[in-house]
């Protein structure tokens, strides 16, 4: 499946922390260049997210805003 | 100011594009890796961005989805 | 690739309008029921959205808004 | 109320899942379609959503993404 | 129609600049403190904004953000 | 730091409540006028939030809606 968001970084999970409803997932995308991610808990068991594991963080590109010093 | 958003990704603008109503800016993050936004014109503007000027692309966690291969 | 928004829904592209930075595509994914959405331009190119063409509709599940009567 | 999102899709609650903060939300829209939805709890509360009952999905079309195989 | 955004501020429209696929409105929800929102141009026509009518601000609240100084 | 996003609206946080992975705040920006903002626990922690304190409701134009009667 191709998808329409501009933004797909590949990376490795680095932590995963479930909560009630979602779990907090930690992407590497390059040394030092974390992203952090809320997704349902759902999600992340569907996905099988595990410390260590290969995975893409996604972003539609109106999401992203930009701040400068 | 300091921001909520947990994803904050200092890099550099490599492309502003404006439109009628929005303005598309790449910034690259980190060497390959870039992030595309979509802001409104104004802001873009506002913020004076343009191509060589340092930045950071700023990601809301609830934003950022995961994707596995 | 398999992603962790929990909404995907199949559909055929019914409408296809670009503007200069954005494009409007509308997916038909059930007899009588649309989805609207809005892309930057150039992914809309990317996957090659035509009228006709099968799609997915994915949506975050944070993004949907529940309303009643 | 009229509201300017362009995707506002009718159905009925089949699931209703709480937790700390937020609320799961599943609506099906069509047969065999359903939309998953997170709000926060005390929005489910104050829509007393429950199984069983009507209700809308929302969403914004910035907010939709597309997909191709 | 009652809606799960927690916030839904009221306020009359002060400024409309329509773009290709998307409109800005600008609304004063209290004396001196305005919101923009970007929305689809169709949508904006079918609400029928306009300088001096009574409109709301909606916004959910995994869509604000924190700041501080 | 200064911020694309277009609105940016001063406050007092009159409430703050945790949850497991994300927590709730409330911030008056105007009398009787409250926004009410869903970010991550971690988040919440790091700008020390907390009652009486001033902070800012920070909103991307895309993601404001416009309701009208």
């Amino acid at each position: 499946m191709e998808i329409s968001a501009r933004n797909t970084l590949k990376g490795k999970v680095v932590k995963v922390v479930p909560g009630s409803i979602n779990t907090e997932v930690t992407i590497e995308v390059a040394p030092g260049i974390e992203l952090v991610s809320v997704i349902t808990k759902s999600s992340a068991e569907r996905l099988a997210l595990a410390e260590g594991k290969e995975a893409y963080a996604v972003l539609k590109s109106t999401d992203v805003l930009v701040a400068v010093d």
